[in-house]
C-alpha cells in the first residue's frame, strides 16, 4: 500500500532512486505468449531519455535496459517480467548543498515529512528518473495491446499559451516524432521549440499539455463504478511528476454546453453501431464504447529553475537555492512517451479484467 | 477486481442497482473508536437526495440509511461497517421502453457490451442513486477525519458560462448551504439558479464546475510515487457520474506559467514550515504539505433530456427515446456532498496509510 | 486491509456481528450469465443452520437469505450481488455477564487487545454466525463452478478418535447427507452421532475432521508462486472459525514416503495425460493437473462448554466463565457446507485468474 | 493477480527463473528507519544456499544479493527494497532433454497447461531458486521485527519416520545451526543425517516436518475473519515448495481432545494475562494473545530422484526421466531459513496493520 505498484491485473510495480545503483519495474500478470519485441523496448527508452536535443537537459543516462526474467524464446511467458536499468550518470556531490535545504515546489520537505529524513541526492525516488520504469513496462504493454489492434499516441498540444487549434483528427500524428518538442504541426512546433529555446535562455521553466488518443478500442472495457475507464487513465495520469490536471472527451469545455448539444447520437455504420460526434471521448458511462478515447494532460512549469530562490532548510533557517548544472527547461517532449505508456498500462489492465466476464 | 471498491485501508465496496431492493455499502478498515454521529449521517443523505428543490427531481427516494453491522454503542468497533438504503419509489414500469432502446451519452450501450445484457430499469447500477452509498461511506470518513480536525467542503463554481471569480479564500463558504445551487456568493448563486431554471423549462440540461477545499491536513499524506494524494483524488472525482475533468493547485491555468512564477517560496512561521504562495494546491511530490489542499471537477450536462432525440435499440434500429417524468436539469447541487464524500475517503485512507510509517 | 475480504477476481467482502441487525457478504467480480438458483441458495443455507439435529444446538436462526443486488432476470449481471441475512433470534442479555469476564480459548480477549474494546454480545464478529455469509456467498460460486462442471464435496472424517478408515474412491459421497453427523459411510457415523450425544451429555465439546473433494477440475489453475492452488485453499479452511489444520493430497503422511514412492507416474489414456497415483492431490506446483483435489482440515473442539471454568476478566480479576443455554458439542456437522463454500470460493477465484491467461 | 506478491502492507513482490539472468524481490511497505544489517542478510542467504554440506546439494550459486534502492546510509528510507540476486551455475543444456519430457510430480506439465509453453531449463520460475529472493525479503522483515522485541526460529522437527520427541520448549534452539539437518537435538540429528546419507546413495529422496516458533509477538496481531493470523501463517508455507500440510497450536491431535481439556485457562501473572497451556499455539480468533506462536509445515520427498523413471511428454508419447547432475536429497535443512523468511513476512505484514487500529 505503499504506492509503487500501478494495475490490478496488468500490474506493475518500480522501484529505485534517481542517484542509487538502478532503477527497474516487475511487471506481474502479463499473459503468455506476448511477442517481445527488444528494438520497440529500446526506441521507448530512447524518446524519453535525457540529452537528446537542445531543448531538454544534457545529462546523459544510457537507459538501457536490461530484461531479467519472464521472456522465453521471444515470448512473454506468464510469470514476471523484471526490467533493469543501471543508473551510470551519477554526480551526487551536485546535490550535497541539498543535504538541508528545501527546494521550492520540490518534494524536499514532504519526503522530510512523510518518512522524517529522504535520499537527498537528486530528488531521490521522486526524480523523474523514476518514469524511465514506466516507460519500459508501458513498452511491454503497447505489444499485448498491438495483438488487440489497440494503438496509443501521444503529441505536446501545447506549451504556455502557444496551442496547437486543430483537434486529433485533423493533425497528422506520424508527425509527432520529426521534431524536438514531439507536436504533429510543423509550424506550430517551430513555434513552440522558440518559445522553450528562449525559456532556457533565461534559466527559466514553462508548463503546457499534452494529449493522447487511443483507437482500436472494442467497447466494453472498464469497469462501471470506482475503476471507470476514464478514473483509471486520469489517475495514471496525474502520477507522472509535475501533472497538474486531467481532461476526457469535451473535457472542461463541455461544462459549458447544453446536453442537447452535448450528447452522441448514437447510429449504425456498417452493422457497428457508432456515434455522430465524440463528446463522450470513447467512453460512456465508465466503459469504453468502441470510438476513438482521447484526453488533455496538464503539466507545470519544473521547478528546478538556473536562478537563485529564497527557502529554508529543514530547521526552518533562510537559505538560498539555485539549480545548477543539467536540467529540462520543459517536460513536455520528454513526457510523451511516459503519457502513453501510462495510456498503455491502463488498457492492458482493463483488457485482461474484461476477459473475466467473457462467461457464456 | 470488477471496480465496485475504493480506498486500499480504508476501503468501500457498494452494491445495488437504482431499481433493486436496496444499495449500501460496506466500510472496512475504519479504526476503533470513532464516534459515529448518527444525524450527521443522516444530515449529508439529505443533502444529496432527490427532490430537495425546485432545480433538482422531483422523485422521491427516502435515502434513510440502516446501519447493519460495525458500530457498537455508538462508536465504530474496528469490524466492517455495513449502511443499507432501501430503494422505495420505483417506477420500473417507467422504463419498459427502454429495455432495447439506447439512450445517447447514457451507459446502456456500453453495458450491454460488456455483460452481454443489462438491468435497463432506470440506468440500474450505472444510475447516479449508486452514489447514495458513497455519500453514507463519506459521512463515516468525515467523522474519523474530525478526530485530526481535518474539514472538507465543496461548492458550485460554475453553472454553463456563470463562473465564480473569486478564489476560496475570498469566500465564505459557511454560506454554501444557503442557498439550492450551493454556490457560497449569493449573487452568483442567484444567476445559477436562474440560468438552471431556465434550461430546465426547455427540457435541456446544462453543466458545470464543483471546487472543494480540504483544510487542517497534516504535511505527509499521500504515497509518492504512483498514489500521489492529488492522483487518488483525481480518480475519486473521475469515477463521479458525469465527472469529465479534475485539476488541483493551479491547475490548467498553471500551464502558461514560468517556473520562477509557479514555484511556492517556502518559509517559516511560527515554528511551521509554510509557502508563500499555494499554486501546488497543498501537494508536493504527491505528498501534503501541510497547506489548504484545493481542487475543481468538471461535470458535463446530464444525458436525459426531456426532449425526443434520435438513436439506435440494441439490434442497430433507429429509435427516437425521450426523457420522461423526473430528472435534475443539472448535476451539481447534489454533487456537492458527493465531491465532498469522495475526497473524505481518499484523506481517510490516506491518513491511515501514513500511520504505518511511524516508525521510531 | 482489514480482512474481511477473501479473493481476488471472485472476491467476497462479510460484514455482521452475531447480535447487531444482519449479518451479509457483497460478491464483487462474479461474471454475467451465472443462473442463479435460489432454491439451492436456501438449502445451503439450511445445511448450516443451527438447530438442525440433536446433535446441534437448538439456538434457531432463520438464515434466510435476502438477494439485494447483482441477480437480473434470474441471471446474475456482472455488478455487486449482496446477499442479506438478518439476525432474529437474539438474546443478548444471555451474554451481559460476559461483558468483562474472558472465556477461555475465544476471541475476547484478543479482540480487546487489538481494538480497545469489543461488542460482547454472543461474540460479535468472532462468532459462527460470521460463516451464514461465507456459505452464502459459497452457494453461488457453486452455481459458477457447475456451469465448467466443478464439483465440490466435504464430509466428515474423523470425530475424537473414530475415524473413517476408507479413501474418497471407497465411498459413496452421496451418503453424506443422508445422517446427521454428514459421514458417507453410515456405520461410522451412527459411531460419531453416539460419541457426540455422549460428550454433549457431559457439556463437554470434541474435535475432529473434515475432507473434501473437488472433482472435474481442468488443468491449469492456481497462480505457481505464492498463490498456489492448496495454499490458497489452506488459507481458505484454516480462516474457518475453530480449524487448526490443513493438508491435502498426501500430506502430513507424506512426509514419511521415499521420492520413489511418492512421485506419480504419467500415463496417458483417451488422449488425456493422467497419473496413475495422486500423491500429488491433484495439484502440482500450485497449478491443478486435472485429477481429483482432495484435502482435510483440523477442527478443535469448540470453547464453548457447559461447565464452571476458571478465567480472568478485563482487569485480570479471577472470575469463573460456564457457557450456557443453546451451544454445538462439535462444530462438525454444521462446517461442513462451510468447508465447501470455502472450497468454491478458492476454486471460482481461480477460474476467472486463468481465463487472463487465455492468449492466443 | 499472478501471485507473484504476497503480502498486504509489508507486500514483496518476487521475480526469476532459475535459468534465466537472474532473480529477485522488490518489498514494498517497508517503514522508513529500519536499520539494515547486511551481513545478517547475506548470513540468511547462506543458510538457504545450495552446496552448504554432504547432504544438499553440490549445485553452487553464489545467492550474493545486491541491494539496488531503498536503504539509505544504512537504513530503510521508506522507498521500495529491490534485492537483486544474479543467476550463474546454469547449465542449461542439462535440461534440453526435459524440453518436451514431463517430470513425475514436477510442474512442468502443469506450466505447460497453464500458459501454453514453458521455460523448461531447471522448472523455470517453478524451481525452488524462487525461495531465495523469499529469503532476502524475510531477512529485512527479521529486522524490523527485531526492533520490536519478535524473534522468529524454526528447525528441523522430523526426517521421513524419525522424529524429535520433545517439544520446543524441551529444546535448545540456538543449538539448531549446529549441524548440518539444522535439528536441534544433536542425537536426533545424528539419526536424521544418517538417514537422509543412506537415502541419497540410493539416489532416492525422502520428507520430513518443520517447526517454527514466534517469541516476542504483542497481543493484537492479526485480522479477526479470512486474515487469520494461523490462516496467513498457514498460506505462507504451504506457498512453499514440496510443502503438504500446516497445523498451529494443537494442530491435528488437538481433534481428538475435548473441549474440556483443549481450553487454555487465563491467568494473571505480574500485571499480563497469559494462559495456563497454549493448545491455541498463541492466536485465539485469528489474534495473537501474547504467548508463543507455533506451528509445524510438512513436506513431501523432493520430486527429483536419480532413477530412471516412466513418463509421457507433452504429445503423451511414453518416455524414461531420469535425474541427473546436482540434487538434493532432502529438502528439509535448507527450508528452515525459508520457513523462518515466510514467518518473518506474515508477522512483519500483521505488525504494520495492526497499526492502523491505533486510534485514540
Amino acid at each position: 500500500m505503499a504506492g509503487n505498484s500501478f494495475g490490478t491485473l496488468f500490474r506493475i510495480t518500480t522501484f529505485g532512486e534517481s542517484h542509487g545503483p538502478a532503477i527497474g519495474v516487475i511487471i506481474d500478470g502479463c499473459p503468455p505468449n506476448v511477442s517481445v519485441d527488444t528494438a520497440l523496448l529500446e526506441e521507448e527508452m530512447l524518446r524519453r531519455r535525457p540529452g537528446q536535443s537542445r531543448i531538454t537537459t544534457q545529462r546523459k543516462e544510457s537507459d538501457s535496459c536490461e530484461i531479467l526474467s519472464g521472456v522465453f524464446e521471444g515470448k512473454t511467458a506468464g510469470t514476471p517480467i523484471a526490467l533493469l536499468i543501471r543508473n551510470d550518470d551519477q554526480r551526487s556531490k551536485d546535490y550535497e548543498h541539498l543535504r538541508k535545504a528545501y527546494r521550492p515546489s520540490h518534494a524536499d520537505m514532504t519526503y522530510d515529512k512523510k518518512y522524517g529524513f529522504r535520499d537527498y541526492r537528486g530528488g531521490g525516488r521522486s526524480s523523474a528518473r523514476e518514469t524511465a520504469a514506466r516507460v519500459a513496462a508501458g513498452a511491454i504493454a503497447k505489444m499485448l495491446l498491438a495483438q488487440e489492434g489497440i494503438q496509443v499516441r501521444a503529441y505536446v498540444s501545447a506549451v504556455g499559451t502557444v496551442k496547437l487549434e486543430q483537434s486529433y483528427q485533423e493533425l497528422d500524428l506520424s508527425q509527432t516524432e520529426s521534431n524536438i518538442i514531439r507536436c504533429p504541426d510543423p509550424a506550430t512546433a517551430e513555434r513552440m521549440i522558440e518559445l522553450v529555446a528562449s525559456i532556457k535562455k533565461k534559466g527559466d521553466t514553462i508548463g503546457g499539455t499534452i494529449d493522447a488518443v487511443i483507437t482500436g478500442v472494442p467497447a466494453g472495457l472498464g469497469e462501471p463504478v470506482f475503476d471507470k475507464l476514464h478514473a483509471d487513465l486520469g489517475k495514471a495520469m496525474l502520477s507522472i511528476n509535475a501533472a497538474k490536471g486531467f481532461e476526457y472527451g469535451s473535457g472542461f469545455a463541455g461544462t459549458t454546453m447544453l446536453g442537447s448539444e452535448h450528447n452522441d447520437i448514437f447510429e449504425e455504420n456498417d452493422k457497428r453501431i457508432t456515434t455522430r460526434t465524440n463528446h463522450s471521448g470513447g467512453i460512456q458511462g465508465g466503459i469504453s464504447n468502441g470510438m476513438d478515447i482521447y484526453c488533455k494532460v496538464a503539466f507545470k512549469p519544473i521547478a528546478t529553475i538556473l536562478r537563485p530562490q529564497e527557502s529554508v532548510d529543514q530547521d526552518g533557517a533562510a537559505v538560498t537555492v539555485e539549480g545548477k548544472g543539467r536540467h529540462d527547461p520543459c517536460v513536455l517532449p520528454r513526457a510523451v512517451p511516459i503519457v502513453e505508456a501510462m495510456a498503455a498500462l491502463v488498457m492492458a489492465d482493463h483488457l485482461l479484467r474484461q476477459r473475466t466476464n467473457h462467461n457464456t
